[in-house]
């Protein structure tokens, strides 16, 4: 099976050129491919140094273009479902393409499917930015390419990323404990920071190490041995009982990662009266509960940020609940900081980092979000690395170097669920130092002020709009009042809001000038409101405004017609 | 909390420029930051459109010449652990620094702690390569930067994917439940594509969708319904019971991915006799004793191309044995052809896809291994998308969007562990169309060619190695023959054997000329040699081998020495 008889054939291979296939430099004794390598030849074109210089330089033009002119672009794509296929071939060419034909289709047949996360007209979701710097960082990870899985595999992949993630600790003013040791104060740290793809799949490790940290302690307090069957037995045994937990306003990934991991899930519910905020109070019913039935809550997602509404969990609270019972104290909390975790870097927010100095494990944020590095950079810290380690390394012998098993190196495979990882560091390190901490400052605080704005234009039309939660890092949440309301009277008609405030959303959408994303807080429909990519800027939130009470007139003057409609018939 | 005394200050922002955080706009009227933005101002660089230009050319020319002079650089660095870190600054600098500042220090800092992946004397591990097109491919999809987790997300990001997954599923001859419905000839294909993040993230993924698709069909063959808690109950109490299995063979990837999902994992044993391959036999051997054990094996990881010797499992014989047994035909089988799966683009293979047509449940590969796509591109072949969507999807009503809801869309997310996704189709893209499918091909003959030219130097030396398992896909496992061991007459000395060719490995390994790696197959120590990059060639191959030849004389040499001197004493 190893040695199919086509290669056989005794062959030839030229000398070969630098970084290139030598495909058209093979050749064989047989007829048959002589003559396929005769029709081959022909046709070849491979990218060379030159093309590539020639090639990344227009890529560049295009780029710079591209950015140019993204404020004057529809922001959402104009196009229906399945509109890609037919404008490509239905299988990959035989013979190679120069980039000469291959470049004009980015701009004809991907740039009209594109959703322009980079426009400062998109205010959906979070940002997700990306700046040059950033890009700078990626050209150079690709020709690095190493799936530096352990240390060995490229030692400065590792050991950049340690720096850099022990620099933006600093910038957080996270406590001591989530630096690396050379870092730390103490020089004691037994954690650390690792750049991983995304915050859901910083959750879903974090769930995985919490559990295994859960497991592993009651089979030891039993006296059972690890490696053994029994051990084995005994942690199937407890598993099935272990709970996680997030309130209702944690980020779905949370629920995703407990299926991940194989455990159940319990929300805790938040309410418009704390702002959506998980309560102490709220924590302690639903651990209670758990007992009640026979579980064993053993991690807790806290969320400074949350999705809908940029909510702060009561950090202050929860931990006072979590200590009140043995049992309790031994839940994992991760704080997932995904988006506002950004704004810590300002001095006005570092008071929040300072809660973390005590009964937290974990602490997430997406630099890939707020802060000018794009997408996959999201930044796990971990109290106790040992935790992620005990959790993850299942070392075979073919991955293990000298360095690993005689030096104190760190092999990041064993803090991830993948095996290979890319070189993040670079680009974290590009941003920090083009932007220096003053300059990322000033882009979380512009963040925030362009929020403030359009929070102040919300308010100047209290007719229309209610603003639902308290507004924070930039995002509003509002609804657009139902028919027959009236602030002056303390009318409300929620039924018609939700309808119509979801009407309008939809239909800014569909005419795709700006982005929104609509959602439901505590049975409320509202429009979320956040514009803080590289390009957000003032203008473009108070054109936002015009548009959304342009459309909300629009779409409440049809619903009243409607309704009148209705009646009279 | 959410609006600190500080941004209650009323702030003016200036009309902003393009794609650069206004970070020199801000001002206030607070005496305080007045005198802070007044420091600022001066040390104020941002990368501009034109200074971008300038870098990115500048980093094109850098990355040119690295390629350019990778053959002759020591492919492993020459540091100590913890090298970096006193060469950086304890802290993230304040005020940003200009491109022309930073961009010297990847030369002096980041280059001395590369392994290099892309040097021609790589040869240990399975290649990573990297490519031109691949690069540019890299540096649109940051430009670009949309967290892709839904189908509006970015549309293109979705459908070139499923587009290009396409291509590849056919190029490989994979059997249609493999091909997205629309590319099916059937057009009834309820399978697909997805690019996912490493092999290693593929098969977490699919051992947890097979221990979901598992436990809910019994709990539904039991009469439960979802989302009671009877179900939860149900499946709870059916998961431990599970086992995952896969040969001592399969990368540890598989032992992870049960870890994470939180079943068991048993082995199935391969042995030399049989090249390494798992068969049938002992596959029902372990089903067995699963069963005695009162455990449900659930899901099998079997090979082609394993990590220490690209042996092939047999697939027939294992299918074989899986039809016997009612309970055993529903073990999800998948197959991780991580590294020679790149070979099925080649007639010669394509044979191997046709035995995924039936009983197979997925397949994934690498393209960024050894088909030109710089890491992260593997590629997961589904047979039943809703296997993946059943265990993954936990939608919440702010991530819905009306495509999503009335027409057939996908939604990557639900296919994957992590929420967002990068824009790796573009390289794809570039990649088979810059190469063509000829290109491709002929790069993976050449490497196959490459390794049997290793091979035939090593039989041309018998006195000296001796070859471990067939050499397979460009890789051949050897071993250094120990003291005393003598081809003519039969002597065979493994356990000098062991010690000396692990010692050989190491030397060449820290004398950095090529990269090996060592590894442990059925007891014996071999050296792994494998040499398929884009820079791989022939003289490369011949140079590794005399490195080979020398350290081995050498080693052999000292050993004799010693225990000459040992038998004198």
């Amino acid at each position: 099976m190893f040695s199919p008889p086509f290669l056989r054939t005794r062959i030839r291979i030229a000398k070969p050129s630098i970084f290139r296939p030598r495909y058209n430099s093979l050749s064989t004794n047989t007829e048959h491919v002589e003559k396929k390598k005769k029709k081959k030849k022909k046709n070849i074109h491979k990218m060379d140094a030159e093309q590539f210089r020639a090639a990344a330089h227009s890529a560049i033009e295009e780029i710079i273009q591209y950015f140019n002119t993204l404020p004057s672009k529809r922001v959402l794509p104009n196009i229906e479902p399945g509109y890609l296929r037919p404008l490509l071939p239905t299988s990959a060419p035989n013979d190679p393409e120069p980039w000469s034909k291959i470049q004009p289709d980015i701009e004809s047949k991907i740039m009209p499917g594109l959703t322009h996360w980079q426009s400062p007209n998109f205010m959906a979701f979070f940002p997700a930015g990306v700046t040059y710097p950033s890009l700078l960082g990626e050209m150079y990870s690709a020709a690095f390419t190493a799936p530096a899985f352990n240390w060995l595999c490229s030692p400065a992949c590792t050991e950049l990323e340690i720096v850099v993630m022990d620099w933006l600790a600093q910038a957080f003013g996270l406590p001591d404990c989530f630096l690396s040791a050379a870092s730390s104060k103490s020089g004691k740290s037994t954690g650390g920071g690792i750049i991983q793809g995304s915050a859901s799949e910083a959750v879903a490790t974090v769930i995985v190490a919490a559990r295994e940290r859960h497991v592993r302690a009651e089979a030891a307090a039993e006296g059972l041995v690890e490696d053994t069957p029994e051990w084995e037995d005994r942690i199937m045994e407890l598993r099935p009982r272990l709970v996680a937990l997030g309130s209702d306003q944690a980020h779905s990934c949370t629920a995703k990662g407990a299926r991940i991991a194989g455990v159940r899930f319990r929300t805790v519910p938040a309410h418009l009266a704390d702002n959506m905020e998980m309560r102490g109070e709220a924590l302690r019913k639903v651990l209670e509960q758990c007992e009640k039935d026979g579980l064993e809550p053993f991690y807790l997602t806290s969320t400074m940020g949350t999705t809908n509404s940029c909510a702060i969990d009561r950090f202050g609270e929860i931990k006072a609940v979590l200590a009140e019972k043995e049992a309790w104290r031994k839940v994992w909390v991760h704080i997932d900081a995904a988006y506002a975790g950004s704004a810590l870097l300002t001095e006005e927010w570092q008071h929040v980092a300072q809660e973390f100095a005590e009964g937290i494990d974990s602490f997430d944020m997406n630099m890939s979000k707020w802060l000018l590095v794009n997408f996959d950079a999201s930044c796990l810290f971990v109290r106790n690395a040992v935790d992620l380690t005990n959790a993850l390394d299942v070392t075979p012998a073919y991955l293990r170097n000298p360095s690993t098993l005689t030096t104190p190196v760190t092999d990041f495979r064993n803090w991830q669920i993948p095996l290979g990882r890319r070189f993040r560091a670079l680009k974290v390190w590009f941003v920090m130092r083009a932007y220096g901490l003053s300059g990322m400052k000033a882009h979380i605080r512009n963040g925030i002020n362009i929020g403030r704005v359009f929070t102040d234009l919300v308010k100047g039309r209290e007719d229309l709009f209610e603003i639902v939660t308290k507004p924070a890092f930039g995002l509003t949440a509002l609804r657009v009042r139902g028919l027959g309301e009236n602030v002056s009277n303390g009318t409300v008609s929620m039924a018609s809001s939700g309808a119509i405030t979801k009407k309008v959303c939809e239909t800014i959408n569909a005419r795709g000038e700006v982005f929104l994303t609509s959602s439901v807080i505590d049975g409320v429909t509202v429009i979320r409101v956040v514009s803080g990519n590289p390009m957000a800027a003032e203008e473009y939130v108070r054109r936002a405004f015009d548009i959304l009470v342009g459309v909300s007139e629009e779409v409440l003057a049809e619903e009243k017609t409607k309704h009148e409609q209705n009646a009279k018939n």
